[in-house]
């Protein structure tokens, strides 16, 4: 038998085929093209279902299951998107159309960043494990977080939003409404706001930089800049992995996982995130004299991370 | 049959019998004598389990379990404290030599704390619920989480620290060693603190306050003036109920709970404390618009929490 998993993002459906060791038989994307009608969304993702059944010469009869990771907040128990800001969906009974559409009885369903972290849990950086947590920073923060080998996700579907704990009281605004999210000081977007403001800042004070101006900043210029000796880059990512490393210190606190595994566009930067990081959480765990704490590690499957999550739903 | 919950402190040893409803039907306690060998506080513990029986006209075969609260970081499959710096254990098998003692089979065992949690979540303010979060906001702030019906302390016994969640990043020091956790805003100490501080400030600005001198300042002070009508006191009361519903809003947004009960100390402030923090959780929440988020209630079973959550281990 084998799983279908399919990463619904706001841009690309992306769906595989896994075998029962979660490797990937058959991959293929489709556009989501998020502002036309739900509906037509799940006609397109169930035929990328079947065309990938072709394509691996299996019957879709030897499906058994589809899981789908999608974005919001999502209830796995009615099949219902409850609310995904990016691709329009509200209360959207997603689970009993693409069954309909596809004959596959069984149909899960995940948030995309919880379904990311079950991927990485069965199939990548905590293969082996029962307690992890990955950590993605992207554009947002986004976390899952599986406990004794299943994925949590709160009472009501909702959690766990680890990118909305407030770490700075009063800090830097955050889209999700409050103030001194980590959020808006490790994700992506972070690191581009506080290399601008260093130009900025440097600029101002007559300190020489070699970054970039400020209009071509990205997530990699401070990270570059910095191993190229430019002490204005060092001071940003100096700052940037103490706020990094201090949320990842309070996740430890709270979880106590055996993995946390870091993934999106930030983890590219790779071994020597964790090496600049490690030091500072270690230095201020809980229990870590006494007990053996998470191990930090960089994420493995990157872009499907989600298939094969939601296909181990 | 029956069980036995021990609530092991820092001053006294706690312990009850409850029935299969959690009722106590026999309580009490000997003072626990810290700074004594290990051995001779589980041999005291022993005599009140046996104490407690003959009491209750209860035979010691007739308790299915022990199940022991125990601060500090605890091993349940190896019935061992870890480490419990109030008490002085270290490495200590608990579990076999009151197993030993007292030839009750079933010794289990949990971190006070957690313990406290289960308590609340099986008798208390979270009855009936299978996620819930206890958090206790006294000398510090510590925490417990249910997950589906089931305590969890994370992979290793040591979470969750819930205190030591940073919500102010370089913030003011806390024991454990971090700076700006969430202990040190939102403890009876924390309070205390703010209120001492306040008191000086209003000094040294000639402003009017009628609460007490700095050395009489206790968790109630600022409380008992605020709604006397002290401005002074007023401020400091906004703050720290600003920085108590930051925590809390931040716990919601992880953990997704159905409810949050809050015991310790500060909790004696009762339902106007959570009709206080209540808007600014509910302002600041993730997902409040489309899910029910976590009903926010005073803890119910005070001191017998540990000892009831202990017998249901």
């Amino acid at each position: 038998m084998y799983k279908i998993g399919v990463d619904l993002g706001g841009t690309n459906i992306a769906a595989g085929i896994v075998d029962k060791d979660y490797n990937i038989i058959a991959k293929g994307s489709v556009p989501t093209k998020a502002d036309r009608p739900a509906k037509e969304i799940i006609a397109d993702m169930a035929e990328l279902c079947k065309k990938l059944c072709a394509d691996a010469k299996i019957k879709i009869s030897e499906i058994e299951s589809i899981g789908v990771a999608s974005p919001g907040i999502v209830d796995n128990d009615s099949g219902m998107v409850l609310y995904a800001n990016n691709i329009g969906f509200k209360d959207f009974p997603l689970a009993s159309i693409l069954r309909e559409l596809t004959g596959v009885e069984k149909i899960k369903m995940a948030n995309d960043a919880n379904a990311a972290a079950l991927g990485e849990a069965v199939a990548g950086a905590a293969k082996g494990t029962k307690h992890s947590v990955m950590i993605t920073l992207g554009t947002g923060v986004g976390g899952g977080v599986i406990i004794d080998g299943k994925l949590f996700s709160g009472s009501n579907g909702a959690g766990p939003e680890l990118g909305h704990i407030v770490i700075e009281h009063n800090g830097v605004p955050c889209s999700c409404g409050r103030c001194g999210c980590w959020e808006s000081y490790s994700s992506a977007t972070a690191l581009v706001r506080m290399t601008k403001e260093a130009i900025e800042a440097a600029k101002a004070e007559g300190r020489h930089t070699s970054m970039a101006t400020v209009e071509r900043v990205t997530g990699r210029t401070a990270c570059d800049a910095m191993r190229a000796g430019d002490a204005v880059a060092k001071e940003v990512y100096d700052k940037y992995i103490s706020y990094l490393a201090n949320g990842i210190t309070s996740i430890v606190n709270v979880f106590q996982p055996e993995v946390i595994s870091l993934g999106g566009g930030i983890s590219n930067e790779g071994q020597s995130l964790i090496d600049d990081i490690r030091p500072l959480i270690t230095d201020e765990q809980y229990g870590g004299d006494v007990v053996k704490t998470a191990d930090i590690r960089i994420a493995k499957l990157k872009n499907d991370a989600g298939i094969i999550g939601a296909a181990a739903l």
